[in-house]
């Protein structure tokens, strides 16, 4: 956590100093009239982008949302490794780890094969295997992921608060050319004392980020394709006494006859969430969906527990849903065959793109993910760093991702909720095959196999032997280091921070990397002497070296063998009005704790290389420590020069 | 972090419901005329004492400042592992470990053998010792604890407000027999509107911790004694730029024939601390230390640094202090050789009763230990849950720290002082001997050393073997486990909250804690059911059964091969109006990670033991596991029969 560089200030640090130019402040209670990003819903898609987009006090956004205030409670709550190691990129994720449940372990429960009608503990797994993240998967609801998006909003220089009781009405993108803000949107107050009450805004980007039902999506003539509604389900939050010795576990529990339920423990040691089967109910309580009462909930599931009882004190929240996989084609305004070269102007984002069952716990997590993708596209766009045709990438990577997700769950419903393999019913599904499904995908359910495939902005894999460990198109998989500095271990991958700036992590080879021909001093030098450096050219005049380009090198040394300041000066930058050096950008193998980075990340120990990493953490490239032309070439695809 | 237990509650769990008596809300601008508690000085002292009564809704807590607002700068910043450990009980340590300057290495420079008038670096030691904490010494900015604690106050129940502008006038204690509130306390407001108006305050007990010119301790004509200023220091808080290798380390420096300096890394990457030696400016600067400006500080660490260079952009603070080590012989209000029987009614704390030089980085440290002492005695005695006579436990205990703390700092001040050892000097300090003498401290200055002497509170070591690596009378020395609830792993030490509560750990022998011999079994029933079980005795009737002395066990297998439903149910125990169950009793040792409790803390695994936690985190006593009598006797001593 770096501050006090432009001088010291008192007071919390993640209070941005609010922005001079009063205009730009966007936490007053009406919109203007024009903008340059508007996000329509305050969901999981629509917060992570405002605050991504809210570390920009260049960028004028409002976002907006139809209910009266902010989410209290119910839906979402599962937070998967990936979306920690995001969250720790906007600095909240160890208030997760403080108020969340941690899901450890994850248990499974059959029918007894004893006493009929019972169940019984069939399997029990770690839920994420060693190493896979530094982060665990946590349990919160969504509520308060929320809560720590807002305030991150607010604390930031234009204090963004979201303006709610907002209905979109009509929303148009003109074909006109040359028009600065091509997409107009008409809104409606429902709030007390401005019902009806319409407001006009012109965006240059609009992002639909407005649930299932999206108004945005509509506009656009797009359509959820897929099936809708195969499997009906009930969910609850309640607080309950019961003997199951695993209410604290999340466990699959698979009845002979009474369907499954799915528990999942929430925060704060007593919660609990429970998942019900509703096609097992009773047909005198299935009429339909819509006669379903809690009541109905809380008795199947305590037949499904049963010999196990299930007294429920209190209900926080339930409601029933059909599961469907659903799926839009693509994820923005131009046509899939629109061949003029039309740039897309509104996007869509979340459960307005792609629908799916709760029950692998992915939703929430792979809509913040959309956006966290779009966000740094759009200030990339919007702040002249690059061109506008970067924005079709959106759609491209993120709807592939969709697609992934939507055969994921599809298949993971279906095992979930089919019948129990039996002597009388042999075609059912093995509960071992269901537990065994679980453990293979792990690594996806934890969000880090989401892999990006090549395109401009993903390498080809040319040199991905240089660093195993660092896959291209995948999340950069953090691992321990010691800073060279002031020897502070520390999480390497958690420098990459939601600020929108790239990093190259250049890892040395074997040699003394302070002699004059170290591979990683050449490097050096090039990116901050040559013509061609990538950090030359696309860096605005007058800004800090590493506004855009953050160069990060990891040594193989230990860090007591290692002199400071005999190092490049371009690890050890002058920064800011006063010139002040940055001490953060060398870093060691965490040797004592026995962490070896270059061993933990199959690093090359003979040749190095260099690891670029996108703004949204996703591995660009790897490249040899040599290959500055192809360093060079990469981010002139994706940068403009500087003016 | 447990929460629900009543009733599931929307928001941040860490805000407090409002007391619904609106008379017990802390938050308004003036003052009531009657308190439990008046708090005098916002410091350091004053607000963990605060932040600690702030916990009990049913205490009448105010605390006053003379300054016109909160601190915003300067002064103390640094924080021992053990303040770290007692902030976790607050529930912020998270928060610093993210925002402070770590302090992972201490480097030592010389005078260059080679070269006159130049520094050579000698030697660079770990600052912390492995194992001794789970959490890192770190550096920050007084005033951003204090927000910490600010905002515990303010998320209290009762919205606890320091009311600042108020300048102690006069403090009196009645001797009357049977008064309630004895002590009455005026003040007069320095606030723009009200200056001169005065306020009246009758309270129970008032706790002076208003520094070193403590206007409560002249009231009790208490005095400091010791030396008053020996030596003369300087301190800057400086934006640089300098080429001197160590500086984002802590660094002491001495030269050949400039003086001293300590070079203090701080938070955010860029700002450090210098304490300057003042003995050794030249004479044309030593006219007097009154006429010292920064000028002279800046120059003078110039000088020292060479052959390093000096730029200082930016000055955030700087002071001028004369060293002194002066103590107090009571903290109370009550005469050494009262024989009367006579009760304390008014406390002091912090500097206020003992000052040293700020160079060990003990000061701060030692004040809040001093309250956080304090704190859950005045909480016991205002709740009735014991007498008052445990108030004077107080004084007897802290005096005895801060002497120990003024006899090292007298030690360490003159080493840091001494002239350096030359051929020219030969009677100087070798730095060798510095360094020795820091290293041969660590523990100390971690603050991990503390030791309260064999009392009623604290054990005499007769069963100490049971379990070493707790030490009676030392602060509860943290260890990783697994719960058995949900597997999760945390630190058994964090269980210890600041929440006014006893714990009892009972480690377990080797036998299966679920038998119905098990020792576990025999002391949870003994507990749970014989009249003399301490938690029957003392705790108030309709409160839950952990609401003033929460039991935890450890056993020795592995979590996956306990059946938690097995265990005896006051390790389960029902809580709360809907009776739920609580799930965080059991515990196991942490086996992957290979860190298994009762080898690293020297449990006996035959026969396993008790270890007794106070409510500020220190061992009290270490009993055999069948020594129920023994435990009886311990609680009785301390906590009154309910009613």
């Amino acid at each position: 956590m770096q501050f006090h560089l432009e001088g010291f200030k008192t007071g919390d640090p993640v209070i941005q100093q609010p922005n001079p130019d009063a205009s730009a402040l966007a936490d007053s209670d009406s919109l203007p009239e024009e903008v340059d990003v508007l996000i329509v819903g305050c969901g999981p898609a629509g917060l992570t982008l405002a605050a991504q987009l809210a570390a920009f006090p260049e960028i004028r956004t409002r976002i907006v949302e139809q209910k009266s205030g902010p989410l209290q409670l119910g839906q979402a709550d599962g937070v998967a490794c990936r979306t920690m190691e995001m969250f720790e990129a906007f600095g909240f994720a160890e208030r997760l780890e403080k108020e969340a449940y941690w899901v450890n372990e994850t248990t499974f429960w059959k029918p007894d094969p004893v006493t009929l009608g019972k169940i019984a503990r069939s399997g029990r797994v770690q839920d994420v295997e060693d190493g896979l993240s530094e982060f665990p998967h946590v349990i919160l609801n969504q509520a308060r992921v929320h809560d720590f998006y807002l305030e991150i909003m607010r604390n930031s220089a234009n204090r963004l608060e979201p303006n709610y009781s907002r209905k979109l009405v009509h929303l148009e993108v003109s074909n006109e050319a040359g028009l600065e803000r091509p997409v107009t949107v008409h809104l409606e107050r429902t709030d007390g004392g401005h019902e009806g009450e319409t407001e006009t805004v012109r965006a240059k980007y609009v992002v639909g980020c407005d649930g299932a039902r999206s108004s945005v999506r509509k506009a656009l003539g797009r359509e959820l394709k897929g099936d809708s509604a195969n499997q009906a389900w009930g969910v609850m939050d309640v607080l309950a006494v019961t003997d199951f010795p695993d209410i604290r576990f999340k466990s699959l529990v698979q009845s002979a006859g009474e369907g499954s339920i799915l528990i999942i423990p929430r925060e704060g040691g007593y919660l609990v969430r429970i998942y019900v089967e509703l096609d097992k109910l009773r047909p005198d309580e299935r009429i339909a969906n819509r006669n379903i009462t809690v009541e109905h909930l809380i008795a199947a599931a305590g037949r499904i527990l049963q010999p196990y009882s299930l007294d429920v004190k209190e209900v926080a929240w339930w409601s029933v849903y059909e599961i469907g996989q659903r799926l839009c084609d693509k994820f923005d305004d131009v046509p899939a065959d629109d061949a003029s070269g039309r740039l897309p102007h509104v996007f869509i984002a979340g459960d307005a793109c792609h629908t799916h069952s709760p029950k692998a716990g992915q939703g929430m997590n792979v809509s913040m993910q959309d956006t966290f993708n779009l966000g740094w596209k759009l200030a990339h766009v919007l702040k002249g760093l690059s061109e506008p045709d970067l924005l079709a990438s959106y759609s491209a990577e993120r709807q592939a991702i969709a697609q992934n997700l939507i055969d994921f769950d599809r298949e993971w419903a279906k095992l979930v909720s089919a019948p129990v393999k039996s002597d009388s019913n042999p075609d059912g599904v093995d509960p071992a095959a269901v537990q065994k499904y679980f453990v293979q995908h792990g690594r996806y359910t934890a969000g880090t196999a989401s892999r990006y495939v090549p395109s401009v902005l993903t390498g080809d894999g040319t040199h991905q032997h240089l660093a195993e460990g660092f896959q291209i198109g995948m999340r950069f998989h953090s691992a321990p280091v010691i800073r060279l500095a002031d020897a502070r271990p520390l999480q390497l991958g958690h420098v990459n921070k939601a600020d929108g700036r790239w990093r190259i992590f250049a890892f040395a080879d074997r040699s003394d990397p302070a002699a004059e021909t170290s591979a990683i001093r050449r490097l050096c030098d090039f990116l901050q002497n040559d013509p061609s450096s990538p950090v030359l050219r696309h860096t605005p005049e007058g800004e800090d070296i590493d506004a855009i380009i953050d160069l990060r090198a990891v040594f193989q040394q230990d860090h007591r063998g290692l002199r400071l300041t005999a190092m490049p000066s371009m690890l050890l930058p002058a920064k800011g009005r006063y010139g002040l050096r940055d001490y953060e950008k060398m870093f060691c193998p965490d040797l004592k704790s026995g962490s070896d980075i270059f061993d933990m990340r199959g690093i090359d120990r003979d040749k190095g290389c260099v690891v670029i990493v996108r703004p949204d953490q996703a591995v660009a490239e790897v490249l040899p420590l040599e290959a500055c032309e192809a360093l060079s070439s990469y981010f002139s695809r994706i940068l403009k020069r500087r003016a």
